[in-house]
């Protein structure tokens, strides 16, 4: 028996294979929407594929239980209260599927979702060995409870609390815990490096392990961070179905120049790929600066709609593979095409490009001091704003920039800034196309203005 | 000798009348549009009204100037770089007004506003005596250096310290402060409930006089709360001349039910001027809730269009006079009547009413635990809710829940809440407005639960 854990690292997430060669067969769980890795390691144990599983209907990415079904014949299980519009083994809490020697327990454990379910892989002796828990037990914390709705948040936190208290941490202390959510995946928050951990650890260490009280529990639980807006999308996409994509995901059409402006006119956005100090040296007029280097696929679906065809420009094809298969990943598959030749060939076709100025914080403390008339765009989240920030600066979030900034005076220079460069270019991006022309990035950002200052200097 | 204060007192603000009985003379400093007590005060005195002053351009009402000498003949005196469009005398630097035995010196304070000015009133010996310090030193603080924009905040913070540490400081210990802003106003944070100090309290105790550089400066004095979206208006206003309302204030056509309905009709919005638990019971439908028991005209001016017709809805005389008379502060000037006979009548004449639903933050807390689908909505400000809140709650402070509702789905019950209970009826009936029809209020706020919390069970 074999567990290999296949990471999908822009999420946050790890999938997981279970090879059990006695029983000639593996198991998928949490698989994303790409399957050829999965299948080449599949593949490579020369054994079956006999179950996809869903700990959960998900939140954060199209699941990848259809592909593995279309391809292999496995049967997809899922919680009986997952309601999806395509057939599945509708599993039941405490019912046990059979995998050679070994058995694999659904355990229901709402709370991240109503319908979540974990599965406790117990061997011959009947010993609880490993538990995949979703979402309702993670290194060091649990999955939000709110991803559906302020409505609902409450009940499923105080459910959440139950599954984790009352079920999972009732299991015996070495049983090893390998959650599909990890650290730096929107679905959750307080989880570190660490991919896995032990129901033991958990118990001792679990903050949410401790607290008895729900109104107390909601109060930690409930304290998330904005999470990107297709993520209210995935659900309902999950339970009926995202397009089959098949196991290669497509390779986007290269487009000259002159086609590539025809699908402008169309309504197609630009998504610059590159890195930010490219973008600010020169991208095309009206891009969205989200290159592959940062939250890629989150950003896209933060300020994209999935309807609007969408063009690629890139350095390298490394880029392009890259954004292709994160927005696959979660259902964004209206990419129409790539600039043949990058910014190049749209400077050698005469087009013209934009560029932002780029300056450090000390300089921009320097011009800020000297009186000079430059408004501060802090892009960062509100959270972060008011844990200090520049003085005077004027805190609208990335995400509420196309919505929100209206309040900006059209006359003077804004010098926007995240906390280092990454949103800070995007952001910028976003004032681009919303008719702003007088724009810097600050490039070392907020880390960059507290290191000159350390506390004095920064408004809190 | 006399100085009298004049408190404006929902804006926070302090007016004064010095009168010299030796020179026959009086001299008002930043008064009120409303102009009716300072006239009553003056004729008190038997003396002229010689001078009106203006320490700046106010952001926060309506200057009172024009109008005193409309009734009076006094000189209206101001900063010669305040860019006024009718006649005044342009008031330099250092330059000394004579009132029989004493002189008022011209001290140049740009900071709070570009062109602010301090009055120094000297005796006949040549000793400083009072400050009249307009937002340029305030008790404990100085006003805010941030209303004219983000793009002019640091130049003005800057001229702010110069003004108070190389100029105001500079003056001896014993000199009387008087402010216009005090506790209260929106042009300031950090000052609490005296009126009055003096230089030496201030240069020891005044937190932005021992900062020396610009920048730690910038961070105090730009760390401000939002302001009412009417300031925006003001200073051109003031500068261009709001309409002459002469010494009285108008009284409001009272309107029977159908003249109301025919104003209803042409677009006017109704202001419910009557406590919370009033509009709770029973309220006109798409009021808005701003009785003249909270910060009336601030949420008037920040939620209404200036050319937007008023209605008001009031349960007596005493209400609906201290509306007008704070609505004229700000110029407001079109309230096209009154409810006669109020919401008694509207019942008489069998037209329905809205209630909003009472509660107290301990059965919320209940029906929460039990799973009950209640989102919780809390309109205080940001960083407030970032000091702590509700778990679960959805923040939308109330000057941006007609804008930023979008979010919130209609079909379950909204908790709306603020800190006691002013607000949250308010947010309440602008989200009546937009259409939201399942609203509670719950009536003890954040202040309730907090008590309930303690700190376990407030999320931070």
């Amino acid at each position: 028996m074999k567990i290999t854990s296949v990471p999908i690292q822009e999420l946050g997430n790890n999938a997981y294979l279970l090879a059990v060669p006695e029983a000639g067969e593996v198991v998928a769980i949490d698989p994303p929407r790409d399957i050829d890795l999965l299948m080449e390691a599949i593949e490579a144990t020369g054994l079956r594929l006999s179950w996809t599983l869903e700990t959960h209907v998900h939140n954060d990415f199209v699941s990848g239980c259809r592909e593995l079904v279309a391809v292999s014949g496995a049967k997809l299980g899922a919680s009986a209260e997952a309601d999806l519009h395509y057939p599945w083994e509708r599993l039941q809490d405490g019912q046990e599927l059979v995998i050679g020697p070994y058995r694999l327990r659904v355990l229901a454990t709402p709370g991240h979702t109503p319908e979540h379910v974990s599965y406790l892989l117990i061997d011959e002796s009947g010993n609880p060995m490993t538990l995949f828990s979703g979402g309702s037990l993670m290194v060091g914390t649990a999955a939000r409870p709110d991803l559906l709705g302020p409505a609902d948040s409450w009940r499923l936190a105080s459910e959440l609390r139950r599954s984790l208290q009352d079920k999972l941490l009732k299991l015996p202390d070495q049983v090893q815990v390998l959650p599909t959510h990890a650290g730096g995946s929107f679905c959750a928050t307080g989880t570190g490096g660490e991919p896995s951990t032990t129901i033991g650890k958990e118990r001792s260490g679990n903050p949410l392990a401790l607290v008895a009280d729900d109104t107390e529990f909601a109060a930690i639980a409930l304290a998330q961070k904005p999470y990107p807006l297709y993520f209210d999308r995935m659900r309902s996409l999950n339970q009926l179905g995202a397009p089959l994509i098949g196991r290669h995901l497509p390779k986007p059409n290269r487009l000259n120049v002159d086609e590539f402006e025809t699908w402008l006119a169309r309504g197609a956005a630009i998504l610059d790929l590159r890195p930010g100090h490219a973008v600010l040296r020169g991208h095309l007029p009206n891009s969205y600066a989200v290159g592959v280097d940062g939250s890629h696929s989150s950003w896209v679906g933060w300020l994209i709609s999935p309807e609007r065809p969408l063009l690629l420009v890139s350095d390298d094809q490394t880029q392009e593979s890259e954004s292709v298969l994160q927005l696959a990943r979660i259902g964004y598959d209206r990419i129409v095409g790539v600039l043949d030749g990058g910014v190049d060939a749209w400077v050698a076709a005469k087009r013209p490009l934009r560029h932002f100025g780029g300056s450090k914080a000390r300089e921009l403390e320097q011009r800020l001091r000297a009186g000079e008339r430059v408004i501060v765009v802090d892009v960062r989240e509100s959270y972060e704003w008011f844990g200090g920030h520049v003085p005077g600066s004027v805190n609208l979030p990335l995400h509420e920039v196309t919505h929100g900034a209206d309040g900006l005076p059209r006359g003077p220079e804004l010098a926007v800034h995240c906390g280092h460069l990454y949103r800070g270019v995007l952001g910028a991006s976003l004032l681009e196309q919303l008719g702003y022309d007088h724009l810097t990035v600050i490039e070392d950002g907020f880390d960059g203005w507290a290191k000159l200052h350390d506390r004095a200097g920064v408004a809190r």
